[in-house]
């Protein structure tokens, strides 16, 4: 059996990853950051390869990463993770600073972040996993909570667009009175 | 600044990840799991070099994850996190059934399972990232939530082993009137 909607019990938190290049800066959302290993604390991320800050890391093998407080708007995360960098310049409006690897930082709606330098990356098709070795890391709000993404689907209704990692086609439930594996 | 205790902020689930060799089954708690890609579902996790698990999932290259329920009680996950499979039988006296893959599914305390076929493994230092791709996945309790790393750790009281991906060593709490900066 693939019940894929049972990946849904799979706990992340929601980022943006940053990175620059040329001068610009552009981000996305994403959820499937997570440390790979202690000593030296090195850090994982799926980011799929149409993204432009996905052009971004791979060309200047550095990325920040913001992990978003529960408050963080819906709009704020729209502009991050539905719209293209290609379009619009993501950065206006927000406050930011550069990191000592000079990734850009958003600062706002965030709780914490790191940097990193890429050591791999990774083909794992739609996407490339990004392996990084973390540079700084830093705690901007110890008392707000990180936004996880079940708090984003269930609390604040958030969706998912296709192009990310974990998204997951939801089937229509079946309609009363149906029986369960009559389920489409 | 490398201030380490800010990745507590980093969002994740604590599963069981479990494999087989030789007609025996071990596993281990780990909290790194995560989806890459949705099409075709990939799932990567990263496991210490010493665990027994990373030993039988090396050599059978298939692996059962179970995403544990919040009600999951800390002897069971010390049963699991806190002793080797070299010197206990982790699966006696633990509900279980052999996936697709021929790996144990652990049931007890689970709220979803998925089991996949390894494609890759990284070497990262003190872990490998076993990236595998998904070839069942099933909701075993849709009502349970699944318990988090935070929760673990802040409502369960839970303790991290050394040999984790994401552990941290906690510095003291500076004194009453120490200055935030003095903290060591």
């Amino acid at each position: 059996m693939l019940d894929l909607e049972s990946l849904f019990k799979l706990s992340y938190g929601m980022c943006i990853i940053a990175s620059k290049e040329d001068g610009h800066f552009n981000g996305c959302i994403v959820n499937t950051v997570f440390q790979l290993t202690p000593d030296p604390p090195m850090v994982a991320v799926s980011v799929n390869k149409q993204c432009l800050t996905h052009q971004f890391i791979s060309s200047s093998r550095v990325f920040a990463v913001s992990i978003l407080s529960e408050a963080a708007p819906i709009p704020f995360i729209g502009k991050f993770g539905f719209r293209s960098g290609r379009d619009i310049n993501k950065f206006e409006q927000v406050k930011y600073r550069l990191g000592a690897t000079g990734a850009p930082i958003v600062l706002d709606n965030a709780v914490a972040f790191l940097e990193a330098e890429l050591t791999q990356n990774i083909d794992v098709g739609s996407h490339t996993l990004f392996v990084g070795r973390i540079i700084s890391c830093e705690m901007l709000d110890d008392t707000a909570y990180p936004m996880t993404y079940t708090y984003y689907r269930d609390v604040k209704h958030g969706r998912t667009p296709k192009s990310a990692a974990t998204y997951i086609e939801v089937k229509p439930k079946p309609v009363d009175g149906a029986k369960e594996n009559e389920k489409v």
